[in-house]
């Protein structure tokens, strides 16, 4: 089984935050691979991993960062493989800003399909919807879950009716 | 009884905050509805919520959300009811600010009326404000709320009198 | 004639922004007034229009305030009457950023309806939502708005139909 | 000739930021469409659109949008198919903050690949990396359009080269 | 003994930061008051207590807020008297920056002499300093508050000094 | 006639923003001096500057500065007299953030009485309020300055009674 | 043995954060010293300190303060040393952007090398890479330390290479 | 003569900040060279150029880049020698919080030295700080330098004694 999909991380620390793509993509039973890769103190090896990486079968690569967040642009810079960036709050975090927009604000001609704070899973979602483009069992995966994400609401509404107030109607 | 105050969250998780805005509606004998109803994974639910409101008697819409926070927007965008919306300091939230934004930076010909973070009771206070507009009863019970916030801060001067310095006169 | 929409602002540099309130009414044809108020400057007249207001047949108040912008939640302290506050991007202004917060943030127990930074036009569109709960005239007039403006989108594609590039289908 | 990426707006006025992502495809010859729809003013239209994208051959969505950017968002629920989102510093915008984070933040099941702020051109390229996916072709031609990246900044250094310091080696 | 210093808050759960101001004030043995007026539920309190304030004496007012923070500049719209605004970062305050700007920001005219977020006792020494203008006895009191400064200082050094590390000098 | 009040700036470049904190001064005939210092050019004539004031007959200091704006704080710690900071949006400045922060979030003991973004008139204001504690003649003129403040709002409203809408009432 | 760095404080509260700072110089062997100093509280020491440091042996100056932070900005004014400023996080911050704002934004002629928020360690090493110019000694040490940044990723991987997952290849 | 400073940036449309760095090297006679290299569009370029740098005499690395700005990040991940980064609030760039957060909050292990915003020349300052601390003629120049910052205050203040004002002293 060959892995489509890459997690990178920058430090194991965020794995907290990350697992949740992992856990998503072998829900949906996609082949992928989890890596600690630092573009700070592990240069090469992040230019080894990218250069390499269409070969080795990967098709979309997910990697999540906090602070100066440079682990996704650095990656998009030795690929043509879309990219998907998670910003994390980490502990050396203002907030999350800086995670954020030094994963957004990429300059012309190296884009990161950025996703929101600590987003994980919705990358692991969004990597099966590029997936998705080629590859027709992989569609059907993804509307199947899209259908399924209604019923958490239906459910709400059930706890909702069980409320009780005198001029509740 | 016809409920005449729909108020809607995109979330359980958002029921703590929106659920002073049915205690404040409850207690002011205002009958209301509470609904889950997300812009995102329910989407044609939402439509056909807000399509139909007016007619079941619904004069006032109150919708929280947090995050990139559609919900209010969404719903302005399918009647002509006046909406409320609530932003909520989510665990996804950005401080906050992201729920603000979304609702609050409305495009021109779609407004909605935002209170601040959280302020679900306020939301609740101006949804009786809209409403006495056409109804004298409704207008009393929202003077008599009003005179009844002054004794909060006379009970809060009582507090402070019992406080003892020695150069306090 | 009784004006139904009071329209205050705390300066009249405010009244490039804030005319575009007093167009839509105009246009609309509900009857309105136009008047300059400082929270701080004429603290006292504040007080007066905002207690008498009400009785002389307002049911809307819309006000517009710069920098530390206090008018709308202090006329929102003598009055029942909705408010509906426009944070204006004054010259004084942090971006607009002061405008926002110190308009949206009231505490509970005195809401403002706020509106987007310098959405003058969406407050007026606003205060005829609110008007519309008790009047089917103008409920009809806020429909019949609400319907124009998919007319603007209509046109843009007509706009954009026309841009001509050899791949564009 | 069938359309593969439709690039939407939320008004013409975005227009001179969203035709670079329309002059980016044109240049790679990958068809596309160009569309004006708004999430607030016709969004049963957006709704319509959303969901028959996929069976007119829409792979990629490409959606700019300003202030309470609500229209990448909205697409997004109403298909899986992956909505790249440009958050466009509009008039209406705080310095872009609204727009960015109305995109950016979705909740957990509806994610949008967020590009930079204005970055209509990225958003182009980043849709041809996800339609090489699989597609063998357009993989060629985004990998060539990568290798013609570097030569912006050989002509840069030869124009530095041309800068004359006493003391520059 | 006649108040020379006002402390006001805008709620009881202001106390436990504006105590501090107050403890200040009675270590240097200056006569003030405590009281709770509330800008939004309390408006007419708050005109009484600012016009009349002179005349019983007070010659500085602190007043602190959080929020849609108005309680110092409606005071400052009705006294001549100096108003030091204290910016609280409240339960409802969003970090402390509604807080801020809506004391700073005030418009032409009617300026607040605003003190950092949550510093009552820095508003204090600002009183005692403006009280010494025209006060040689508090004058003496404010330079001896002013040298006791240091001292923390020389603490604080003869902590590290006994901090060991092997390359610590 | 010997200066009360001692206007700083950090340059010249300043000089627009300051001189009208002169202007105000010199209209209600206070005694005042200019002078330019930098916390960071010259640090020495800082403290010469700041701990001979006093004796000099200044009173009370108004300290302009923008970016990292450590001039009013820097001030503050050689002498006792109230310093008022004014906050420039200078040139380097991020929109004016650096500089509000820099002046306003003075640590405990050394409080500066800050006022909004580019508010040197204010400061000015806010310069005779204080040497009015202990002055019957500046207090008069303070009084008078205040009471002229509402003309500039009785003016608005008889030029906004001049605009004319049909439904103007 | 002579301290080569100086590592100040502006309060004892600062040492958990500045103490990282000393045990890397500690652990690299380069001799240091630790004072405790405020720019508001004991600004002649500041002076006298930052005057005389170059005599004394000190190559380096490694200041942390939080808040309106001047204490590097105020050393720097003094002395032609390299300042580091460490922008901390103190209770009084607000979330950490004043103190970075009041020590990276200093005007121009007296930079302050700012490191990120509380990044004490990384002041210390920077302060080791600017000695290790004219020292081969202490560039050893340094190219050691970075060789050894990459273990810490090693381990990273390890540990993601024993979470199991099925569809993990 | 070999260069001991290497003035980099990302884009030749940073010229215009970074050339006032190359000014200031080249009135000072401090050998130096400029270079256009750019994280993302030449990542290899950026690793050669750095892995090499020590040896070729380069003794400070000066960066400056704008939006989601690595190049600093990056040149400091592949060698030791410091890094002074200078944020550029380039056209991309959301009012220069990109810029300022992915240059300055560098991970633990890898220190940017930074400067204000688009403060180059102060960069160029510091490079010259850094290498005096082992090159005495070079500590010379740098010292004549801070005297002379000095004079434009001086200067200055012959500017305000012109000012004439009837109450100015």
């Amino acid at each position: 089984m060959q892995a489509k999909v890459s997690i990178i991380m920058g430090s194991t620390s965020d794995l907290p935050i990350m697992e949740s793509a992992a856990k998503h993509l072998n829900e949906l039973q996609i082949p992928f691979e989890l890596n600690a890769l630092s573009a700070h103190r592990t240069p090469k090896q992040v230019e080894d991993f990218a250069t390499k990486a269409y070969e080795r079968g990967i098709r979309v690569i997910i990697a999540g960062a906090g602070g100066a967040a440079h682990l996704p642009g650095v990656i998009a810079a030795f690929t043509s493989i879309p990219v998907i960036g998670v910003p994390i709050k980490a502990s050396i975090s203002i907030d999350g800003w800086d995670s954020i927009l030094s994963i957004l604000q990429m300059p012309p001609g190296i884009p990161v399909a950025t996703v929101g704070l600590n987003a994980a899973k919705n990358a692991a979602i969004l990597s099966t919807q590029m997936l998705s483009i080629g590859d027709e069992e992989i569609k059907e995966k993804v509307d199947n879950f899209k259908k399924s994400l209604e019923e958490k609401i239906v459910k709400a509404n059930e706890q909702l009716s069980q409320i009780k107030f005198e001029y509740k109607v």
